[in-house]
């Protein structure tokens, strides 16, 4: 089928899946950073309906939206399975899938760079509120995928490493070890599992970039 | 596996994706009606987390969420695929799944249930560019699934039923057959389709029925 390309930025926890998923299969392939200010010609020709990041390239073929990408490499790429093989564990990692992105992510990206004051109050309760179901989730399970990094796991990556970010920018704590002690120990593991410890953006930088984005989108 | 039943609710697209896909795959099952108003123990037990239908149960075991009934339905029934084999292409018919939820479903459910003036006008808008986006991805096809129904035609199968009540109570005309003319098409040869012909709600009840929802929804 060709080359693997992965078309990302720096910031975006969506791309840093597709590397995640690509890397957890021993497949070679080429980052391609993207500038969401100035997109090149390549991004536009790849994802012409939404011009965003991560596009995965397969010998020219486009595939874009990170979750559907995870699921094309699964079913390109046999070896280390993200998604288990019975269909009813596929559909419960998929329904968990969709509640992060829909109710974690949705909220927490709202009250880190679309909202202050009342508003971001209340994204920060839905985020909490979902947090809490994802906890309840994970009880008892050293990863989503159970005894080792699986597609919710990949989904869900970003929490351990963005988060701590997301609440330093925002001056809150809200992955607090107490009240989500599943969550919290698990964030540990994953950060520690090899190739995902080799490929995360520094933190430093990626608090100046997310910063500068929360600004751009507040006007500030 | 045991016995298959539906929850569903009369009005609901999502519900009747699920039950136009059993029947496409000739299983049986048993359709359970839900009061949305007055929730049956059953669907809170079956879907906490968002106390929503569809739910599928399959032999006590619930999934939730329509798109990813579907893919359930597709791995457990082999019979009669609704997803191509080719994995790029399951990616692309799981792409366009997405759009036409998030773009054309959402913008519309806006327009119909959530606003009025200004904010309807923008609505309304946003649905007929998606729509025109979506047109482009079937011209020259028969079908979304190819030369028949399939995944993304059940997702869509709300347009050629539905829309039409949605612009009569919005005084409307959106699905034009000059703007949008394989939509048009498509839509009737959809409406034909033996097992989609069988399982429609009746439009003059459920003009009725959607009509006190947007009454409802809007307070009025």
């Amino acid at each position: 089928m060709g080359e693997v390309k992965v078309l990302g930025t720096f910031a975006s926890p969506f791309a840093y899946r597709v590397e995640w998923a690509l890397l957890h299969k021993g497949i070679k392939y080429e980052y391609i950073d993207e500038d969401l200010k100035n997109k090149s010609p390549l991004l536009l020709k790849c994802n012409p309906v939404h011009k965003k990041v991560p596009v995965l390239l397969h010998g020219e073929k486009p595939i874009a939206e990170s979750l559907i990408i995870l699921e094309y490499i699964d079913e390109t790429w046999k070896e280390n399975p993200l998604l288990p093989q019975d269909p009813l564990e596929r559909a419960k990692a998929r329904f968990w899938a969709k509640f992060a992105e829909d109710k974690c992510f949705a909220s927490i990206r709202t009250a880190v760079f679309r909202s202050e004051g009342k508003e971001q109050k209340a994204a920060v309760e839905e985020f909490l509120e979902a947090l809490k179901t994802l906890e309840e989730e994970l009880k008892g399970k050293e990863f989503f995928g159970g005894e080792s990094v699986g597609f919710l796991d990949l989904v869900v990556g970003w929490i351990p490493h963005w988060l701590p970010l997301f609440e330093e920018m925002c001056g809150l704590k809200l992955l607090d070890a107490n009240t989500f002690p599943s969550l919290h120990a698990w964030g540990d593991r994953f950060l520690n599992v090899p190739f995902i410890k080799e490929k995360l953006p520094p933190s430093d930088k990626l608090l100046v970039r997310l910063t500068n984005v929360r600004k751009g989108l507040l006007n500030k």
